[in-house]
C-alpha cells in the first residue's frame, strides 16, 4: 500500500482521442474483483453500460449521457444543422431510456440538446466537434466542482481523525475526486494521516465494493464495516466525523441520500459526533420545501433477497427495499458545497452561500442506483 | 401462508427413539433454501454438525452437547460405572473441541459429567439410560423456559403492533419457541395479529435466513429489511416495539448481544420506542459488574469480505467484524425472563426477580456464532 497514490485511480469516464475516438469507463460491476475498462465505440455500447450500472453515480451518469450524444451523432449523415438537431433529439430519447429515473442523465441530455439548438453556424462538422467540446466541458466542470468541494471541507479532517462514510460519494460516482470523498482526497494530498471507516452499504454494497476500493488505491487507510457496526465504532470513540453525499437537498436543508444515512445521522447525534454532507450546489432543489415532500422510492426486493446470487431471504417473505431515506437538517452540522460551507444548515445560510438561485431547475440530482 | 402454523416447525434438535436411537436436528446452514434434517447416529456426525454451525444458538448447542454425550457412550464396553465415567470424560473433551467458545456447550457437558459422577448404582446400562433422560431433561427444561419467557412478555405485543427484532433469538436457537421470538409465538397463539420486521443481520444473516424463515412458517407476518433501514422504519412510525435476545447480561443489566443491537437500541430511544430484551435468567452473569467489562471478540474478516461466496471487499482492505456489542441498561426498557419481567432495568429489580442467586455460575450463556 505504500506505493498507492491518487495516480493509481484511472478516470471514471473519459473521452479518448478526437471526434473519431471513444468513451472509456471503469466497469463498476466488476469491482472490487477486477478493474476493467469498458471501451464504447458506439452509443449502443454506452447505453448498455448505463443500463447495466457499469457506470453509476449522478455526475458520472450525466457525463456518460453527454458523451453518448457525441457517439450517437458523430457519424450522422445529416446534411444540415437542422437535420443534425433531429438526430441529437433521437439519440437523447434513446439514451434517456437506459436509466429513466436518473435525473442527472436528463439534465446532461437537455444541456447537449440546448447546445445544439444554440449553434448559430451552418457547418454540421463544426457542431459535431463542438458537441464533443461541450461533453468534455461537462466532465471538466464536474471535476472542478469536486475539487472545490474538497477544498471547502478538507479542514474537517486532521491528523488522526476517524471518518465514517456511507455508500459511495466518491471518485467513481463523479468525473474524479467525488463529493464526500473529495474531503478525504484533499486532506490526503495535504499530507494528513487519518482513518476512514466505510459502511458496506446494503443491499448493493457500494461502500465495500467501491469506496473501499478507491480509497485504498489512493493510499488512504480504510476499514470496511457492516452497516450495523457504526454505532459500536462511535461508542468506542473511533469516529470523530461523519461525511456522506446527497442525492437531493430540499430548500430547508433536509437531505435525501442512500438508505441508512438517516440512521447514521441519528447515531452521530447520540454520540455528539458532527455529521456533514458534501454535495454540489446543483443538488439543492429549491422547488422542494422540505424532506417530507420527497417520496421514498422502493426498489426491487430481489436486491435484498438475492443480492449475491444466493437466496438469503425465504422466497415467500417480503423485503422492504427503500432506495434512500431523508435526514432532517437539524441532524446535519454542515453542508459542504463547491461554493463554500453551509453551517449551520438554515435557510438563510443556504441562500447566502448559494445565492438567490440555489441550483438551476432540472439540475438537481437524485441518484437511484 | 394461511395454513402456516407453529406445527409447521420441526424441532430444532431432538433425540428420536430409545437408547439405540439418534439425534435429529435442522441443518441451519441450508436455510432458507432447503429444510433438511441431519440424522446423527454417532458422536462424530454430531461433532461435525456443531463445528459446521448446522446447529447454533446457545441453548440448542447445550442440548446438542448433552445428546452428544449419550451418542458417545451408549456403545461403550465399560464394565463398571467407574470405567463409563472415564468414557464420559473423554467424550466431553472431544465435544468441547467442536466449538471452544460456546459457553453453553460446556455448561451442558459439565451437567452431564456431574450426572455421571452422582450416579450411585452399579448398573452401567442404567447410567447410560439415565444420561439419555438427563439430556432430554435439558431439552425439556429449555423448552419450558422459552414458553415461560413468552408468557411473561407476550402482553407487549397487541393487535397491530409493529415489532422489530435483530438476529435470531428464536425457535432455531433453542429447544423450541426461542426467547425474543417466544413473545411473538405466544401472542400469535393468543390470536393477535401484528407485524414483525426482521433485520437481516450482517454478516451472517441470521435475521433474513432464520428469523424470517421460522416466523413465516408459523404464520406470522414478517418483512425483512437491511440493517441500515431500521431508522427509516422507526421514523415512518412502523415500529412500536423492539425485542432482541441476549448473549450475556451483566449484573447491572447491560446486555451483550449480536453486533448491531446497540445501534438499534440508540435508534429506538431517539424515536421513543420501547426496547426490550428477552433471555433466560441463566444469561445473567453476576460476576461481571457492567458491560464495559465484557471484551468485544472479533471474528474472521472473511465473514464480511466473502459472506456470499463473492468478494465484496477488496482483498487488501481490512474489515472490522466484532461478534457482538453491548447495550447499556439505560437504553433497555425491560428484560423478559422466565421468572418474570425486570422493569425498570436496575440492580434491585434484577435481584428481586431473579432472587439472591441470579443465574448459576457457569450457566450464563455467551453465544458467538
Amino acid at each position: 500500500m505504500t506505493t498507492a497514490t491518487l495516480q493509481n485511480l484511472p478516470r471514471t469516464i473519459e473521452w479518448v482521442g478526437d471526434l473519431s475516438g471513444h468513451v472509456a469507463l471503469i466497469d463498476q460491476t466488476l469491482l472490487p474483483e477486477h478493474l476493467a475498462i469498458v471501451q464504447c465505440h458506439d452509443v449502443q455500447t454506452l447505453w448498455q453500460a448505463i443500463r447495466r450500472l457499469q457506470v453509476r453515480g449522478a455526475p458520472a451518469l450525466g457525463i456518460a449521457a453527454a458523451m453518448g450524444v457525441v457517439l450517437g451523432v458523430r457519424s450522422s449523415r445529416a446534411a444540415t444543422v437542422e437535420e443534425l438537431r433531429a438526430d441529437i433529439d433521437g439519440v437523447c430519447a434513446y439514451l434517456g431510456g437506459a436509466r429513466p429515473t436518473a435525473v442527472n442523465l436528463f439534465w446532461a441530455l437537455d444541456r447537449m440538446r440546448a447546445w445544439g439548438a444554440a449553434w448559430g453556424r451552418a457547418a454540421v462538422d463544426g457542431l459535431k466537434l463542438s458537441l464533443l467540446e461541450e461533453a468534455r466541458r461537462i466532465r471538466d466542470e464536474d471535476a472542478a466542482t469536486c475539487r472545490a468541494i474538497g477544498c471547502a471541507g478538507a479542514h474537517l479532517i486532521r491528523d488522526g481523525t476517524g471518518v465514517l462514510t456511507h455508500c459511495n460519494a466518491g471518485w467513481l460516482a463523479t468525473a474524479e475526486f467525488g463529493t464526500a470523498l473529495a474531503l478525504m482526497y484533499t486532506a490526503h494530498e495535504a499530507g494528513r494521516r487519518f482513518h476512514v471507516y466505510a459502511d458496506e452499504t446494503r443491499p448493493l454494497l457500494q461502500g465495500s465494493r467501491l469506496t473501499a476500493w478507491e480509497l485504498s488505491r489512493a493510499g488512504i487507510d480504510v476499514t470496511v464495516v457492516c452497516d450495523n457496526m457504526a454505532g459500536l465504532l462511535m461508542r468506542q470513540g473511533k469516529i470523530d466525523l461523519v461525511v456522506t453525499g446527497a442525492d437531493r437537498i430540499a430548500a430547508n436543508g433536509d437531505v435525501a441520500n442512500k438508505v441508512g444515512t438517516y440512521s447514521v445521522a441519528v447515531l452521530a447525534e447520540a454520540h455528539r459526533i458532527p455529521f456533514y454532507v458534501a454535495a454540489p450546489s446543483s443538488t439543492f432543489d429549491s422547488q422542494t420545501p422540505s424532506g417530507d415532500r420527497i417520496p421514498i422510492e422502493e426498489r426491487d426486493a430481489e436486491e435484498v433477497r438475492r443480492g449475491f446470487g444466493r437466496l438469503t431471504v425465504p422466497a415467500d417473505v417480503p423485503c422492504f427495499n427503500p432506495a434512500f431515506d431523508v435526514t432532517p437538517a437539524r441532524l446535519i452540522r454542515g453542508i459542504v458545497t463547491e461554493r463554500g460551507m453551509i453551517e449551520p444548515v438554515q435557510r438563510d445560510r443556504i441562500d447566502a452561500v448559494l445565492g438567490k438561485e440555489p441550483g438551476g431547475r432540472g439540475h438537481h440530482t437524485l441518484r437511484r442506483e
